[in-house]
C-alpha cells in the first residue's frame, strides 16, 4: 500500500486521537491507533475505552492495509515531519512514513487486537454540530471534579420535541443552556465530562449537522469525517429546576468582562479557605469587595439595579467566576436573598443560564 | 506618605522580586519584602536566604516610610490593578493602594524583623552587564540538578587578566563561554544555577556596567538601579581542561537549527531509556538515527566534513540538543572518536565551547 497527503490534515487527526488513546492501558491494543487504508483516504480509530473515535482523513491512497499502530508515537513522528507532504508505506509489518529528508518505520500490530468500536446506533436526532458543541461547552464548566454523587462528575442532555438543554452541576452550583430546535425525540441522558471535552473539540471543527444515537448504554454521534461513541453514565439529575426561584428581589445589568476583571482582582485578597467576594448592592451601586488575613479589596462598578435597595452576597469568587465565564457581553444577575440560589444569565443569548448558591455566612 | 509610579514599572519590579521571595518560610520576614520610600523612588528588597535583591523604583514621593509586605500578595494585587498609574499610602500601618476604581489595604510588619541583607562589598571587576549574562546564560543549561557531586549545582565563575570565563557541568557534558576583556583580577568563585538564573533575568534588563565584589562567601552585582548578592558554594570545579581533547580526527560544519530540529524528530524513536541517538559520518555525508522498541527513524543532512571519512557517535539525544541550544547558525563539531569526548563550539561566537561524552555503546 502507498498513502499521500499532507502533513497538516495528518497532524491535525492524529492530535484528535491522541488526546483520546491512553499512554499505558491493561489492554496494550487501546494505546494503538486503527490504521485503516480506506477508499479515498485514511480511516483512524482510537479508544480510551469509554470514547471511540474515528476520523476519516482525506489522502491519495493504493492498495489496502489494516493495522494497529502506537497512537502516541506516530503523533509525535508526524508533528515533527520536515516536509509538507507525507508518504506512508508498509514494509514487512512496518509503517514507514516519510517526508523531506526524513524516514522512519514503526512496528505495528494485528488488528485483530483492537475492540470493536460501538459507532453503528440508529439515529435519534440531527443538529447543527457546532451548536450542539456550544450547548455542551458552555456548562461543561459547572460538572463537579469529586467522586461524591458521581451523576454530577457528567453533563446531562436532555432532547425535547422543541428544544435540546444541556445541564451540569456540583451540588452548589448549575449551570443549563437551552437550544430552540425542533427535535423528535424526548430522551436524557448523562456523558462523562471527560467525554463532553473531546466531543466539544471535534464538534468544533465540524461543519453541517451532526447524528446523535443512542444504543446499548453508548451515546453515538456521526457527521462528515467522524463517528464517536461515548459510554453514558448510569442514573440522571436529580430534579435541579426547583433550586431556581421563581422570583427575585433585586435585579442587575452589568458588563460581564468588568465583573470578572473586578473579581480577579479582588480575590486576590479573599480568606485562602473559602475564596469569600461579597457583592454589596447599594442604591444602585454594586461593591465587589474581599477581605482576607493580608488585608481589603474593594472595587466599586457601574451597574444598572432594580428591585430592593441593598442586598449583600457573599460567594466562592471561583464559583461567581465561573458562571460569568460563558458570557461575552452583559450578564443580568438575579437575587432573592443572600440565603437564596442567584442566577446569572446572558442578557444577549437567552438559552444560558446558571445558578449560584451564596456563601452561608 | 504619598507615593505615584506606572503600574507598569512597579508591577515589573515586583514580578522580579517575587521569583525570588518565597511564600513560605520558616523565618516569616523572608515572605515579606522591605519597602521603602526614598528619595525619588522606592527601595525595594527581596530575599530568599540565598540571593537578595534591591531594586530602586523611580516614583513620585512625598514623605517617608519603611514597612515589609507581603511579597506574593503585593506581586498579584499590582499586576490586576485597572489603571496606568497607582498611588500608595500609609494608613494605620496598612499600606493603601489605590488605581482606577479599585481600592485596597495590606498589612504591614515592622521592618526590624527583616534579615540585613550583604550589598556592600568592594568591587574586583567591572563589566558590560549584558555580556555578564549571557556569558551565564550560556551554560547554565549544563549544570546538574542532581545532589551528587553539589558543586555541579553551581555555575563556576573565572576572572582572568584577559577574560572572564563561566563554566557549568554535571560530569557528563561541560559548558564554557569566554569572554575577552581586560579585568585586573584573579578570582575564581561558583554561583548556585537558581541564583544564576535570576542574575541573568537582572542583568538582561540592565544597560551599561555592572559592578562585582565578593565578600564573606558572597558575590555582589550592583548597577543602576539595582543591587544584588548571591551566597557563593564552597570549593572549585576539579580540573575539567584535561577532558577537553587536544587534537581530533574528524571535524564538521553543520547549521545547528538543521541539526536541532533533525535530533527532535529522530529522538521520538530512541530507546526510552538512554535517548540514544547516533551521529553516522560516510564519506562527507551525515546520518541522524534513532532505534527504539517502536521502530527507526533515520535522516540524512547536509554537513561539510574533513577528517576521518566514517566514524559513529552515539549521544544521549538531550545532551546534545543543549550543546547546541546556545548556537543560532553555524555549529562546529569536532570528534576525536567514539569513546573520547566530542567538542562542540559556535562557528561564529569562539566564546562558546561545549563537550559531550558519547554514550558507552
Amino acid at each position: 500500500m502507498q498513502v499521500r497527503l499532507p502533513k497538516r490534515t495528518f497532524a491535525e487527526a492524529l492530535g484528535m486521537l491522541e488526546r483520546i488513546i491512553p499512554g499505558r492501558a491493561s489492554n496494550p491494543a487501546l494505546t494503538h491507533l486503527r490504521f485503516e487504508v480506506a477508499e479515498g483516504g485514511l480511516r483512524l480509530q482510537g479508544s480510551n475505552g469509554e470514547l471511540d473515535l474515528e476520523l476519516v482523513v482525506p489522502a491519495e491512497v493504493e492498495g489496502e492495509a489494516v493495522r494497529l499502530v502506537p497512537g502516541q508515537l506516530i503523533g509525535q513522528v508526524v508533528r515533527n515531519l520536515p516536509g509538507e507532504l507525507v508518504e506512508l508505506g508498509l514494509e514487512e509489518g512496518q509503517l514507514t512514513i516519510e517526508s523531506g529528508s526524513f524516514a522512519t518505520r514503526l512496528t505495528t500490530a494485528d488488528p485483530a487486537e483492537f475492540p470493536p468500536l460501538a459507532f453503528e446506533a440508529e439515529t435519534v436526532a440531527r443538529l447543527p454540530a457546532r451548536e450542539l458543541g456550544r450547548a455542551l461547552a458552555r456548562v461543561r464548566y459547572a460538572a463537579s471534579g469529586e467522586d461524591y454523587r458521581a451523576i454530577f462528575r457528567g453533563v446531562q442532555l436532555e432532547l425535547h420535541p422543541t428544544r435540546l438543554r444541556s445541564v451540569a452541576s456540583d451540588g452548589f452550583r448549575l449551570a443549563l443552556y437551552d437550544l430552540e430546535l425542533a427535535l423528535d425525540a424526548e430522551r436524557k441522558f448523562v456523558v462523562p465530562a471527560r467525554s463532553v471535552d473531546e466531543i466539544v473539540r471535534v464538534l468544533e471543527r465540524t461543519e453541517g449537522e451532526v447524528a446523535l444515537g443512542l444504543l446499548g448504554g453508548h451515546l453515538t454521534l456521526a457527521a462528515e469525517g467522524f463517528r464517536m461513541a461515548a459510554a453514558l453514565m448510569e442514573g440522571e439529575f436529580p430534579d435541579y429546576e426547583r433550586v431556581i426561584p421563581p422570583e427575585f428581589a433585586l435585579e442587575a445589568e452589568i458588563d460581564a468582562t468588568a465583573l470578572k476583571d473586578s473579581l480577579k482582582r479582588v480575590k486576590v485578597l479573599a480568606d485562602r479557605n473559602n475564596h469569600r467576594v461579597d457583592l454589596v448592592f447599594e442604591d444602585g451601586r454594586l461593591e465587589v469587595v474581599a477581605e482576607g488575613d493580608y488585608g481589603r479589596g474593594v472595587e466599586r462598578l457601574e451597574v444598572d439595579a432594580r428591585g430592593e435597595a441593598q442586598m449583600v452576597l457573599a460567594y466562592n469568587a471561583e464559583y461567581l467566576e465561573g458562571a460569568l465565564g460563558p458570557i461575552a457581553g452583559k450578564a443580568r444577575l438575579r437575587f432573592s436573598g443572600a440565603a437564596s440560589p442567584s442566577v446569572i444569565q446572558d442578557a444577549e443569548d437567552g438559552g444560558y443560564l446558571a445558578v449560584v448558591v451564596p456563601l452561608r455566612v
